[in-house]
């Protein structure tokens, strides 16, 4: 994290909100916003996932997308690896860091990748094997991610207990940091704050810890301050909310970066990031929309009178 | 507040929500809205407020309204005053509780009221000495109201300490209780917390207070969630989110009572309040909309699988 800044906002909208809407992207457009938005100021970008093209044409480019992105100075270039595959196509492209989820719900993990969790693991364990074959200086960041947390669409409630174990399993195998995310909208930020707390007893407050939120019951941005209260520094969201529309039922994108970074930086927190800049990012990136709805309430309200970001104060 | 309750949830919508709306509800439907609202479970609601008809036409029928919603049994009935006529009326009416707002800062209070702040806590004495005349048993509960107290559309930041001297000159003048109100939606959550600890220091933790949210820049509920953190057992809310349109510039709701009621229950906190009745409310209150739009997740989105309500476990 640069030292001028107290909390990392990661903007996964090239990733986790281009995968969810119809409109594929060009390359050029994809670019064109990941580097307005670094030069708004933006640290983080998840650029693309390494999946299967004929899964998630979205996707398809996302080695060109990494190996351009990569040369804009000062950001930090992540994607999203589902496997081992997709980690090495991913660190051969040159991206900063790799993200590898699985779910805490076995149900969840089943219904997504087919596998036991432990088994997930298993994956994990082979692609730091990897990563630190291909990269004996371990350059590349690999970030194991928690999916339902908070909560599991197919199961329900998932046990506290449950994401300590899988945290320490992570830990204990080789990742770098840990995202906890609340994949389906079901937290609380009641829930949130406890289970950060916990996080953090459990595996020490050194490690770093990224929250990845969806606003699907309108508890996003709650969400956010509780595990920001509870330690936590890093925050995915997404420009606009693309991919969610809480008029759409089922759909839930998530916390939306413009309201995020508002309230951030009206709490004193420093972002590094230009709000006037992101709107204009905003703009450009709705601009390729084909009939997509964006979220967020930043845009038409604006900034309170007087307002003055921590990042400029 | 009812026993078997841990946060009061205050409807606020056939005041705050039907004055900012075009659509004249009839007395029968404010009424009929009213009494299923309070069938549902929620503990209290203001019916209307005491304004010149003229004014705000919408309210013209409030003291009737007051007569036949005092009559549910277990709901307690507020009622807004603006000054000492309308406190009159509110109270013989039968209003359990009046509440009578001034703006901290004084530039909004001055463009509201054409008063000085000074010039309304005079009102405010007159109205308690009123009170205190017609009814000595003292069973009309009066709240002061600290509008604007996050922040002022006319002349930005409000000192903290301005709220705090207010607050202590509305106890004095004999304020049953307060109510803090984030009337033009400028407030983040740190500051929330940060004002209501800093307020329960100056009055006392024993001072019942309610807070006040609108969702203009997307905060309402995180600022509901810190305000719960720093001690506040009161929140207002419309259900519906009614008199608000984020996609509308320069409009700006109050927080949505059933997201609010999903948040609280979610965290543990009981309202008393039955989710899936109120969302039966919101239908009927919608069915007397003319194109106005209403907001809100939950209603879309339903509970997480496996949701037990606090206030059913």
């Amino acid at each position: 994290m640069q030292q001028d800044i107290d909390v990392l906002v990661h903007e996964v909208g090239p990733r986790d909100g281009l995968q969810s809407i119809k409109t594929v992207f060009p390359t050029g457009a994809k670019l064109e916003w990941i580097k307005a938005e670094a030069a708004a100021g933006v640290p983080q970008i998840q650029v693309g996932s390494f999946v299967r093209p004929d899964l998630l044409p979205q996707m398809a480019d996302s080695a060109e997308v990494v190996k351009e992105a990569i040369r804009i100075p000062g950001l930090t270039v992540s994607a999203l690896v589902p496997n081992l595959k997709g980690a090495e196509n991913a660190i051969a492209a040159g991206a900063h860091q790799i993200g590898v989820v699985m779910s805490v719900s076995e149900a969840h993990n089943k219904s997504n990748v087919n596998r036991t969790v432990d088994e997930s693991l298993e994956g994990f364990r082979q692609i730091v094997e990897c990563r630190n074959a291909a990269d004996p200086q371990r350059k590349t960041v690999i970030s194991g991610g928690l999916a339902t947390s908070f909560g599991c669409t197919i199961s329900g409630p998932v046990p506290v207990a449950d994401v300590m174990r899988r945290a320490e399993q992570l830990l204990k195998l080789g990742a770098d940091r840990l995202s906890v995310a609340d994949t389906v909208g079901f937290a609380n930020p009641k829930q949130v704050r406890d289970l950060f707390d916990e996080l953090f007893r459990t595996v020490g407050a050194d490690v770093a810890v990224g929250a990845h939120f969806h606003d699907t019951r309108g508890l996003g941005l709650a969400n956010a301050y509780a595990a920001v209260e509870a330690g936590v520094r890093e925050l995915d969201s997404c420009l606009g909310g693309l991919g969610g529309c809480p008029y759409a039922p089922g759909a839930s994108g998530n916390i939306v970066t413009e309201d995020l970074v508002f309230m951030l930086e009206a709490m004193g927190l420093r972002t590094g990031v230009d709000l006037d800049a992101l709107l204009e990012v905003r703009e450009l990136m709705e601009r390729h929309l084909e009939g997509e709805p964006t979220q967020g309430t930043f845009v038409t309200a604006g900034p309170p009178l007087g307002f003055v970001p921590a990042s400029a104060a």
